[in-house]
């Protein structure tokens, strides 16, 4: 791993709101019922919102994606990535605060981190395919 | 206590957003930074939005207060005014699910209750006031 | 207080069923929506049973009404007066396991305790009603 | 994964009592003893049975398998195979609400999810066969 990324301003709520907005606009435009959740650099939900007839459990897994992203510094696809690999990997699952599933992706302004956005409700390529778009919002 | 009302129809997104909006309105024109949730009928959370500045521990506060008004079907007020009386009034302190601080009130449509908003962040009066503009926009 | 009662043979689920049916008819004769538990003489749960549109936190409030009276051998309206008259009284509410609300009762079978039936969803005195319908059918 | 179910209007007591019965007596003509819970669309308990002798810890393994169900809208059996065939599945044991053990099956009237069955007690096996006769009582 580089020098990971520092932590800048937390996001703003005005932000926040674009972001969730681009990636509510994604899903629905692909069918998806998602669930959407930002927080802040210091991990702190700022902004939840469910679709309705979003399978109910999803909206705490966003919530939990978003915190395990900006939380670790990294989109939650690298610790997917990692328990999916399997041996050494496996260990993500005992971490408290890492959530190994991808769709949790960092929001980054003037090269620092200022939260996180975690989506879920779908397969997991269109939860991540979801919050990218958000991230582009930004 | 009257009958009490019956549940209805979980609340929609929709209606969330505009109940939402219409309590981060009257929140933003009074300066006060405010955490504001919504949850439906079923007590499960539905959007949640957190103003720039807002004390953090208010998100879940918030959070609490809905879903403590729709899960036992009164406004937070009627809690909080039974542990401020003291004596019996003291027991719901340790009641599982009861948050007895105002700010958490019902969200009625057709009679009905289909979810319930919750305000925290400033004086509780400040956060009745801000409830109550989102459910007049119900 | 006296000798407390000894722990018997935990309840048996056709005994929680006639428990529960009794308390369930007392309710509905009232125009009550209840929640209603019964535990055995272990504390673990044996019945649950939440009427239609019950409030919803009504249902955990019910288990744990069961489970402190018969983890502490008592009805819950001995705890709920002990804090309603306050000073030495308000220690039981952190007392861990304690519900200190009437609605909990003893179920007792040749002067031992088999369990316990909590009821919670409408104002305590028609908790406790219910609650002594179901202890009666024992 | 096709179009996912929607949810419907929560699940009535009676239908409830139905499903447990007929699940209660699909156990006991085995000779099985089972825990048996039932949630309704919004993942609240309805109703918990347990059967005399049943291992003590089944009557929460049974409310959370149908919980994970309904709120992931899916039977268990999906996530339980997940986890079986380890690799990427092996996220799912810390995905928040998931339960991946078969047992928990959708309980679904006019196409929508009215709510959920979690049964645990015995073979998993065992405890599918129970779960799908209370699926065919609704």
């Amino acid at each position: 791993m580089s020098q990971p990324l520092e932590y800048g301003t937390p996001i703003q709520l005005h932000q926040a709101i674009a972001v969730a907005k681009a990636a509510a606009e994604e899903a629905q435009k692909n069918g998806w019922n998602m669930a959407i959740a930002v927080v802040d650099s210091g991990g702190n939900l700022v902004l939840a919102h469910r679709m309705d007839q979003t399978q109910l459990g999803s909206m705490e897994v966003a919530e939990r994606k978003a915190a395990a992203a900006n939380n670790f510094k990294r989109p939650t696809k690298m610790m997917d990535e990692a328990v999916t690999k399997g041996g050494a990997g496996m260990r993500l699952l005992v971490i408290p605060g890492v959530l190994p599933i991808e769709g949790g992706e960092l929001l980054i302004k003037d090269g620092k981190i200022i939260g996180a956005i975690g989506v879920s409700g779908s397969l997991s390529a269109n939860d991540v395919q979801t919050a990218l778009a958000g991230v582009a919002a930004l």
